[in-house]
């Protein structure tokens, strides 16, 4: 089998074709340059191709995102008619609920003060606020989501979810809809945002939906730049009524060196490192798609194109 | 009953008092200065009292801290021979695993160096490292430190105890004596000091301590201040040995404003924040051990005043 690598913003290409290479060596996965013959490529491993490239390859049998996210991909309007198949690691949303507990600590204990004081060289605690006493919530409860709601809730959070149709977690409140989601926010300390783009949740973290939100809330957005509209948050911390936002990723990525958001005292940055699938997971899973594309077979893992997720 | 309130570094007195009446109205809970008559005192709530005013008050039937250490009370040498009892929360000790929860992913998923690099305006993805790779350690196996190793290891952390004899935690490897200790620092990524204060562990964490340490390897002290050797920590994180630690508990508290940890750019400085009993519970368990000393019946909680703990 033959593969392409196409992104358009990560040089991946020493790290996965080890990890391909390791996982079976009669499997070339090559670089769009290193081409000869687009028609001889079986599948594409992508992350943010940029439109129009993909559909290069006229006998495409899948394409792969090298994350749990398939967004970047349906971007494509010339997308070629054929499976996409997103990465589904388990280590990878234990890693993203140590993530998201150190963020929701951050904001309960207060750790923002406690090394703005340090700075300081002030002493002084900070009130004691318990799991117990701090509700949080996680909306999108897929693969990922439903990890973190668990974890939290293991470590005695108040825990609500809030997915697009009812479903059942131990240990964690799931609500749905419209009306769900006004009551969710309406409860919640801690907001996790985990839900896949789509034109539903493009936006969604608006002035209306911060309006909406417990005063004093934080938001721990995980899930994809655009859900968020990034003046409004601005807004809603410094009026005072958010205490502040963690913020994974952006609107545009790398976030540009000029963007207010890296000095505001009430945001913390992160360069979208929450986590990543491993290159060894991304080079099984793929292959494995890629195998059951070449012979017919069902494929797992793929998106409904149509939902977007 | 009557009880006096002894404390030398926190004025207490309303937290306490609030609790103590809505536990039981009849009971009296004085300042020193409020105590006409010290024969008729029968409890102490005490928090780093001076040493000999204990001995003051003839017919004290029962000492208690209002921390799970008692290292402060013991300290006084003409401590009166009556039972020492130090309090023991559950909910304190949840909030000591979420405060070592937070700094073990502090160090892990490197948040320092994000913060560095927020400050530089620096969009730059540190390696991920997950809880498989990240070995922790808990010195003090005792309510507290077997809470926190339990919770740590449920979040996929491989887990090591240090406890003076063997126990069995599940999925804790607990070692003991100084062998066991030796081990388990060659193989710690994550050191988290719980010990009680004793002859025997005041200055444990010295340059030899660190010296056997593993390389690259973080403290996370949330003992005493006294276990802790200041100047050899400073040395072996200057020397690169160790990545750097996160304090909560200093020789002086609070630590004075000339302090050079408080500037290190690898020491996290919190401010004895980490846990605290609640007044409700202090409250409750303060009267259950006075009115059992004034029963002559058994004393929940009393220290071993020879161990030290």
């Amino acid at each position: 089998m033959k593969g392409v690598l196409v992104s358009a913003t990560l040089t991946l290409d020493t790290l996965f074709r080890a990890a391909f290479t390791a996982e079976d060596p009669s499997v070339e996965l090559l670089l769009p340059e290193e081409v000869d013959d687009p028609a001889a490529i079986d599948f594409a491993l992508a992350w943010r191709p940029q439109p129009g490239v993909l559909k290069r390859y006229p006998n495409l049998k899948v394409i792969c995102s090298i994350a749990a996210g398939v967004d970047n991909i349906l971007a494509d309007p010339e997308l070629p008619d054929v499976p996409v198949v997103r990465m589904v690691d388990p280590k990878q949303s234990e890693a993203m609920a140590l993530f998201v507990i150190w963020h929701v600590l951050w904001y309960q204990r207060r750790f923002d003060l406690y090394l703005e004081q340090q700075a300081a060289r002030v002493w002084q605690r900070q009130p004691q606020r318990g799991a117990a006493e701090t509700t949080v919530a996680v909306l999108g409860l897929g693969r990922m989501g439903s990890v973190v709601a668990r974890r939290l809730a293991g470590l005695g959070y108040p825990t609500l979810g809030w997915a697009r149709s009812p479903r059942a977690i131990e240990g964690v409140e799931v609500l749905s809809g419209a009306e769900g989601l006004k009551q969710l926010l309406a409860r919640t300390d801690a907001l996790i945002n985990l839900l896949p783009l789509t034109a539903q949740t493009r936006g969604l973290l608006d002035a209306s939906f911060f309006a909406r939100m417990k005063p004093g809330a934080y938001l721990i957005q995980m899930g994809r730049g655009p859900h968020l509209v990034e003046n409004d948050l601005r807004a809603a911390i410094d009026s005072g009524h958010l205490t502040g936002a963690s913020l994974d990723v952006f609107e545009q990525e790398p976030l540009p060196p000029d963007h207010d958001f890296w000095a505001h005292p009430r945001i913390l940055v992160t360069p979208h490192c929450a986590s990543d699938a491993t290159a060894d997971l991304v080079a099984v899973q793929t292959l494995a798609a890629a195998r059951a594309a070449v012979a017919g077979a069902e494929i797992p893992n793929v998106v409904d194109r149509a939902a977007g997720y």
